[in-house]
């Protein structure tokens, strides 16, 4: 049957029931899809607007969600530097294939570059932190880089349970503050998004500042620069950026709303073990396990 | 120093050495650079002129790998599709991102599909296998999923030594076969490639058939698909795929012409640790360990 096949298969690349399976009389095994329509009002998280970034390329919009926890330094910096719009008509310089897509001043000439204004020039490297009281959602099965991984508020994250540390990761989406070779030389002003299989050995190496919650798709489209290391060689090639908006500075009827599932919900519990055992009809190995960034983390549109 | 600090931020996020610090007296950690400089003719592989298929899609080419050691009976029916030149005039109909771009033949009705000439209609999986005598590249870290990963004439797999069983590993770049709810129900005739993180819960699950070893931004920058589970909801959105050829069948001076470093070589096992302690003087983390999908598979044309 082409149409059960085409319909199961692409339901199966998604990890969702195949409708073909709706008439079997047994109950049905959690899904992504079941695990969320069982989710109430305080599963949900609204994504805080002084938070938010909003940033337009290209007319469409990609929404940044800033890591408080682990970046509060960094997260003030973008603030105030997209408050300042700092980021209006600068360029994204770098799409790099299974990699990267990098934003900021192409000017090379520090007397060139655009004035960082009330932002700091530096800051101290924000690449892990004391553990402290954070809340952990925690993956059960083996990482390749950190002994312990799983969820907090909302974010990918490692620990250390003996150091008691703990750190974002660069999972797909995550978005990071370019540095040179000195650890305090980030300051949020050149920032990158992963767009491909996740790069972990740059955790703990770079300060991680955010995550992209919706609209990759806008910069993961972009022509790949034909330069070394994905850069575009002309400065016609260059991407600009429309603006960049903390979206507590736009006005109430402009600010976009959005909701996170709470990683510290009972629902992202059920979701995390929904998505380790397929269960689905289509799936013959039961897999049993899953690595962190492979975790989705829902965001929803509030009605 | 902006450009000092552009400079080493590309080569970091490369994991190259930066070129700041070439003045320095100190030996150069090896680094991928260094590995591959030092490789002799040896270490490298010509690819198979009837394993490597050549599909042009927008005038770009994709080249991609057949896995001959673990499918196949799917790979026969690749190259038997790609003879008749089946998929010339197909469509690519599928665009998700973060996860696949998927071709075939968009027809839903049995009756208005392209006859498949002489391929089989269906194949027994061949989700894995029996691991006999292949080598084995180990990786010596953890792994979610697998209990050991590695590579395997050029492919990265992951082996059950108690089972003596051996699979691929969806990695970025993977291609493999859709197929339905029956373990028996591919054929070749419709493809998927692994375009964003690693979706490794299909591991054993669908068969892997082999890589793209160039041109994935061909298709990576194309746009999403909006319907479920990124399809294209209309006909006009399909991308249709100008040819597929078996480069055997290409006239000598038409085939493209790659080599790719032989995954049984010293010289990888030299890459694989070079990848796994970045010693560039940009780390500060050493990290030690690596993920088996974040090892790159350098490939080159021969001079």
């Amino acid at each position: 049957m082409r149409a059960a096949w085409t319909l199961s298969l692409l339901f199966v690349l998604a990890g969702l029931r195949p409708a073909v399976a709706e008439d079997s009389p047994a109950p049905e095994p959690p899904t992504m899809g079941s695990v969320l329509a069982a989710t109430t009002a305080a599963d949900w998280q609204a994504v805080d607007a002084d938070d938010l970034l909003v940033m337009t390329v290209n007319g469409k919009q990609v929404l940044i969600e800033l890591a408080d926890d682990f970046a509060p330094r960094h997260a003030d910096n973008i603030r105030k530097l997209a408050t300042q719009h700092y980021f209006d008509g600068l360029k994204i310089m770098r799409v790099q294939e299974n990699y990267v897509v990098q934003w900021g001043d192409p000017a090379e000439e520090e007397t060139a570059r655009r004035p960082l204004g009330e932002a700091a020039a530096k800051l101290p490297a924000e690449f892990d932190r004391a553990w402290g009281t954070l809340p952990f959602a925690a993956i059960p099965d083996r990482d390749a880089y950190a002994d312990q991984t799983g969820f907090t508020h909302g974010f990918p994250v490692g620990r250390d349970a003996q150091a008691e540390r703990g750190w974002l990761l660069h999972c797909y989406a995550m978005v990071g503050a370019g540095r040179g070779n000195e650890a305090d030389s980030s300051n949020g002003s050149e920032l990158y998004v992963v767009s491909g299989h996740s790069p972990r050995h740059l955790d703990r190496n770079i300060t991680l500042v955010g995550r992209v919650i919706e609209g990759m798709e806008a910069l993961t489209v972009l022509p790949r620069g034909t330069g070394p290391l994905g850069f575009y060689e002309l400065p016609e090639q260059y991407v600009p950026i429309t603006s960049v908006r903390l979206a507590s500075t736009l006005p109430e009827a402009e600010r976009p709303r959005r909701e996170r599932l709470r990683t510290e919900s009972p629902a992202f519990a059920r979701l995390i073990e929904a998505r380790r055992h397929r269960m689905e009809p289509w799936f013959i190995h039961p897999v049993g396990r899953i690595e962190v960034c492979n975790v989705p983390i829902p965001v929803r549109t509030p009605q």
